[in-house]
């Protein structure tokens, strides 16, 4: 693809009120994207600049999106090198990648090994994979596409144009929106953690409620999404959960979080919208988070968070405060030796 | 369902002894179970007193369990609301959601594409699902229901009424109880992570040993329970666990105890009867948990534990000293800019 | 099988160099292998010394596996018990086990349920379970096993005498070497969490990149493994991972190395050779971990470490400093009264 095609295919929405400035006259044949460090002589790569612009220098690159940067500009057209410049680079980058790629998708098919519920509705250009079972009443909207050995309960409800990755489990009555992706091994919809102690034990209380997935929802390999007892457990539009995260019962996420891997929310806790928690981050039971609030990595929420707020540590308190403690924490022993002998004088 | 039924059918055994006092005069058709919150005028819903007794004068329920609070049962009384008194309302209210709803299990049947070895024997009214694999001389009880795309290895024993959700993988020779639940995507009895150190690098130790799980066990989305080089890993009677925890070789768990989501156990913990482990605990190798101790969230467990005793922390420590210490915490700076100022006085 | 065949057997490449010591009368029948405490008459157990070493006193054991120690070897020998001495009685009682037991592994056979694409190319004496689905153009090398229900996306390479457990899944292009072990479960090759931020909420970036598993390469049940948006994720000769672990992204680890349980890796962590990162630890982006070093349980490390380094604690500081913090943090209460008073004194 001339990069020039390229370029004109990043006339996008996303970036709307955005000029790109392209070099004039460079217009190479690109064959694929790399990064800069793996670039080859025919590839496009991107810079967001910071500890990256030196690798402008050096890139094997053919073409290159840049930051709206000068020197980064000279620097290319210097090395021969076609660029194009915008205030998002990596959001670029991530187009020019689905020019040259796009994941693997069987094209519609039943396969004949299929279990299909007689009861079950199927929608156009349908794709069921080899071994995958289909439950009593489950209602599948058009062009989904489900891989091989997902097994989807009785009463499940998924909308146009989402995937099932392989092995998913998709449990009674969830409702998953459209363009949703579920990736291998997830468990959407299993029964919560719901056990009421009593003089002979555990006993059990029936989860009856259920999950729904707004539109556009995305669900790591391996993370479970829990049913509650009464009620729903809910994740907003366009909200992204990486591999491995548990969702307890009758949560209640908002649009566009993000949820990295391993972390885990317990019971009813409410997630406000554009939030981000950070790589095993947990969450107690109930506990409020407001929009756009941050949760750095390995955190431990107890309390509410209020919007915006950046929230670090366990128990979590604000990040700046739990970073100037960092800082002094190392110091304790030190600390102490000088508290001790103040001890010591003091009889 | 009239009122007065529900109320006939709480006569249980978990609250023997417990007497029961419900308003005499209303008795409405109830339908169905809700949260206080999200109740309609046909629902039961609970309450345990405390934070929710306000919304006993807001709720839209036409019943509720309350609690024994003369309170509560009188501003029921004069909002129209059929009640019933118990030292349990949440024990209560878990039977109540029984009457309405179990969850969806499908009836005995082996579906013709199941995978069954010819040397496995069955119990009666067994049901195995599409897609499911029973390997060489597994032994399945009454009224055991196996749902789509289970993998049982050779040798495994499944007592009665035990269910396996879809996509769990039961290893070899594992041992299940009697009513058990596996939870979606569970491994049981997968190899220990058993490697010994050499000049050559990681040496495998194979793991001869076996998983049992005894009656009444039930185990998350998602959760593996690893079997040991020599012996048994056990999980006891009762007891409850949620997804994604880890449960390493040669671990002895006790009865009635609860391990909350994600929790990791190395090899050979040992863990007494009613030990709860809060989201997220870690636990070091060959720790011994007594009777009745808690872990909070996010501890990490390198000592033994004494029964009844509640922890947090990392390294875990008592709780009370913990939550003392936190309070303490975020003062670190402040005492350092104190201490630091003794230094330069004493010079 | 006599004690005497068992220790030939040990005349083993894994300690060359190495002489053992046995007792020249004693050569019972051994019939099988057990842990010293719960070894019967005709079983053979080992010893590491230390803690273990009043064991051998009480074992019921009839041969033992001991370190090089006088006392043990006379101790053994006054009780009957046949002995063998070596520095490495572990990898020897590792070896042990493989003579009296091999983890279930069906016979080479394809099952008539599995579904294989056409275009799949197969070894020799490969056994692939019931329901396995097999994608267009996958490789798949001399004597691999698969078992039951195990995805393969298509374009995956697996290499001679690889291991796919139960329902695990392999998504596009994977490569994995020979001698490898996938457990039940595990998702390899998945799509990496790559979102970009826009005016109008995430935006995904396809991974178009791949997963390598160099030969013997042991991955956990449940484990999930992602693909990069360029270039490769790749896991090291004979690295082992544990249950649970997430690999993000580009990571590229090295060989020998072992990540235990619930291990969490982010984006384009650069691991050495030979490297340990006990249950439960947590590296940020872009970390590099040097070769031989150490994270214990639970730490999160957020700055790149130094070869052969141990470190500790959440961020993450050398071991040594933080058990020296570990010791007096539990003084914090007692620190701050000091404090407290002194600044009350100052005024």
């Amino acid at each position: 693809m001339k990069f020039s095609e390229i370029v004109e295919k990043f006339a996008t929405e996303l970036v709307r009120g955005t000029s790109l400035t392209a070099h004039p006259d460079f217009n190479p044949q690109v064959a694929g994207f790399a990064s800069l460090e793996s670039a080859t002589p025919n590839t496009l790569s991107y810079c967001e600049g910071g500890k990256y612009a030196a690798m402008v220098g050096k890139t094997a690159a053919i073409a290159l999106i840049l930051p709206v940067n000068e020197e980064l500009q000279t620097l290319a057209s210097d090395r021969g090198i076609a660029w194009v410049s915008t205030p998002h680079p990596r959001l670029l980058f991530a187009e020019a990648i689905s020019l040259f790629y796009q994941p693997y998708q069987p094209a519609p098919h039943i396969h004949p090994t299929a279990a299909i519920a007689s009861s079950a509705s199927l929608g156009r250009d349908v794709s069921i994979g080899a071994h995958a079972v289909i439950g009593e009443n489950v209602k599948i909207g058009d062009g989904v596409c489900i891989f091989p050995n997902v097994t989807v309960y009785p009463g499940v409800e998924i909308g146009d144009r989402t995937l099932l990755h392989a092995n998913c489990i998709i449990e009674e009555r969830t409702k998953i929106g459209t363009d949703c992706v579920i990736h291998s091994g997830a468990v959407i919809g299993c029964e919560g953690f719901g056990f009421v102690r009593s003089d002979r034990g555990w006993v059990k209380m029936h989860q009856g409620g259920i999950v729904v997935l707004e539109d556009r929802v995305e669900v790591g390999a391996n993370t479970t999404i829990d049913r509650p007892p009464v009620g729903e457990t809910r994740i907003g539009y366009n909200t992204k959960i990486d591999n491995l995260v548990q969702i307890g019962h009758g949560c209640k996420i908002g649009s566009n979080c993000a949820l990295s891997s391993q972390v885990g929310l317990s019971g009813q806790v409410i997630v406000g919208n554009g939030v981000l928690l950070a790589g095993q981050v947990g969450v107690a039971n109930q506990v409020k988070i407001g929009d756009g609030a941050i949760a750095t990595a390995k955190s431990g929420l107890h309390k509410d968070v209020d919007p915006k707020q950046i929230v670090s540590g366990y128990p979590a308190i604000p990040n700046k405060l739990w970073l100037k403690i960092s800082a002094v924490y190392n110091r304790l022993p030190e600390i102490y030796k000088v508290v001790r002998k103040k001890m010591k004088q003091d009889g």
